[in-house]
């Protein structure tokens, strides 16, 4: 199988994400437009993988302005920088990626592509050590013979490659240490259903579907050691946001004896939003939730929930390990 | 529009809720058997309309039967019976309305047919009278001005006429109480956005869908004054097997001020299920799940859960109002 983010030869390209895992459609890319219609529109999705992503878009619209003009470049490129942060809202690796490129936008002398695309490289590849590295550390925290429940898509699919949760929970079955692995659906877009099992099939790992609306009475009738998610932002205070229902899944851990981990890198941190309800929620098309009803615009379609810092046990970073996170242990981090 | 559930010329005419609410498709049912195949297909679902359902597939078995033979009748009919009580294991209603068939199939002399028919008309009529009644009283509990959430569908469709939940919160608007409703969508069959939402639009309900797992984000980041959810079974104890989700949302629900009320009649009452947890809850077939995903086995589908007695305000049934329900009130309401 071919990356799912791959340059090759001045051109972008993706896996589409929306049509897995029935068929494993490619698109080539070479302007930033299509890279923020692409993120928008979750060809791509996954807060590491669009600022990724995102990363590779500025090195297209700098390939493509550089030679139109040598002088003007800087401004189109950190106007292409501006649509390609508005593709979506809520996670902030988007904004991450995004101020590493400008910075250098404006600090490179002579022909910007090279360094603007070793960076871009830099930002991918960085990722995947990081995902290794977490889930080697989220990984000590398991016990033998555990069960696990994810949520949405926290895979190769949704980073550079391995991923956070989903990559702590690959660690964790090669170290024999998980034994079964429960996914929620992750209506309405089924990333869960659709991408997650499809990541854990391929690696052999015994999978389980279940409704989100089950994940209560799954743990109040078997054992589940551990909720393992991702992030899509986490605020100064250590409250997540992440794919709707996540929150519901955190109530829920917190009185089942289940622990509650988030796995996410620095970049998913955000010192400037205070707490999780001061983050943008993005609210996404009605059509995503419209199959098998009839035509209806009042649909309440938020793409992300909070969940408070005091219902996560334990955050894991390329930094380490912090259990019960707060303002203090989140600011010591960046530190 | 005609009766979801209607007697005609000694045929049972069931609207086929599969495929709503897109078609209005009829089914006409002349025989045990095929009632008993409604029921576990699901064209009805809903406890007290399976319950209505099956007694009237009694009725279309003595007709049957007891023209070909007035000495043998009643050993098929208790057969048929048996088969109809094996269509699903969850909702008693079904067994509490076969029970009330099976003692006059019993007891009856000469020709049965119509001494069967009045009962399964009763049990029909005495249902929408008590959903009546149970609306009325739900209704006092509401104040001015609040907003309700919804799970399933416990409607018309759901019962023999206007509804258990939903009878309360048809009440609770018409006496301008209730200001808006949310709707579970309810995955996988999605009777929430299916049908729950139709009957609202029909009564000019304002109406809201959300994904299952959004309830919790709704709950947080709006002011939810009730859940207001129906019955399959609820044990000695008070606790309630309902739609798999509504253990979730009462979870939820008493972690945010909003109350959590049950509406259902008596005859979903079980005292010889000491608990929520000994109730055999039916797992249905994964195919229900499988909507956008590839083949896959491993689905937990599990069609109902328990919510313990603990996390139910308020049980409404026709007898009356039961605050903090447990063991010796549930007693009390049956002596």
């Amino acid at each position: 199988m071919k990356q799912h983010i791959a340059w090759f030869e001045n051109t972008l390209e993706l896996l589409d994400q929306r049509y897995l895992p029935q068929e494993m459609r490619y698109l080539k890319l070479t302007s930033a437009r299509e890279v923020a219609l692409s993120i928008k529109n979750m060809v791509v999705r996954g807060g590491p993988a669009i600022g990724i992503t995102a990363a590779y878009g500025v090195v297209l619209t700098a390939i493509s302005n550089y030679s139109k003009s040598s002088n003007n470049w800087r401004s189109i490129v950190h106007s292409d920088i501006k649509l390609l942060l508005s593709s979506r809202p809520t996670a902030i690796n988007l904004k991450w990626a995004l101020d590493r490129m400008g910075n250098l936008v404006n600090n490179v002398d002579n022909n910007p592509i090279d360094t603007l695309l070793e960076e871009a490289l830099r930002i991918h590849r960085e990722d995947i050590i990081y995902n290794k590295h977490m889930a080697s550390l989220g990984a000590t925290l398991l016990s033998q013979g555990c069960s696990v429940l994810t949520h949405c898509n926290t895979g190769t699919l949704a980073t550079g490659g391995y991923g956070t949760a989903l990559g702590v929970i690959r660690t964790g079955y090669r170290l024999g240490l998980i034994k079964h692995v429960y996914v929620c659906e992750t209506r309405p877009l089924l990333q869960g259903a659709r991408l997650t099992v499809w990541e854990l099939i391929k690696d052999n790992i015994p999978v389980t579907l279940i409704i989100d609306s089950a994940a209560s009475a799954l743990m109040q009738t078997k054992k589940i050691d551990w909720i393992i998610v991702g992030a899509d932002r986490i605020a100064a205070n250590g409250d997540v946001i992440n794919k709707i229902g996540t929150y519901n899944l955190a109530l829920s851990a917190s009185l089942h004896q289940t622990n509650f981990m988030v796995v996410a890198p620095t970049s998913t941190i955000d010192l400037k939003s205070i707490d999780g309800l001061s983050v943008p929620i993005e609210f996404r098309d009605v059509k995503e939730v419209l199959s098998g009803t009839m035509h209806l615009n009042n649909i309440w379609n938020p793409s992300f929930d909070c969940t408070p810092a005091h219902l996560v046990n334990v955050l894991i970073t390329e930094r380490g390990i912090i259990k019960a996170p707060n303002t203090a242990k989140i600011a010591d981090l960046q530190a």
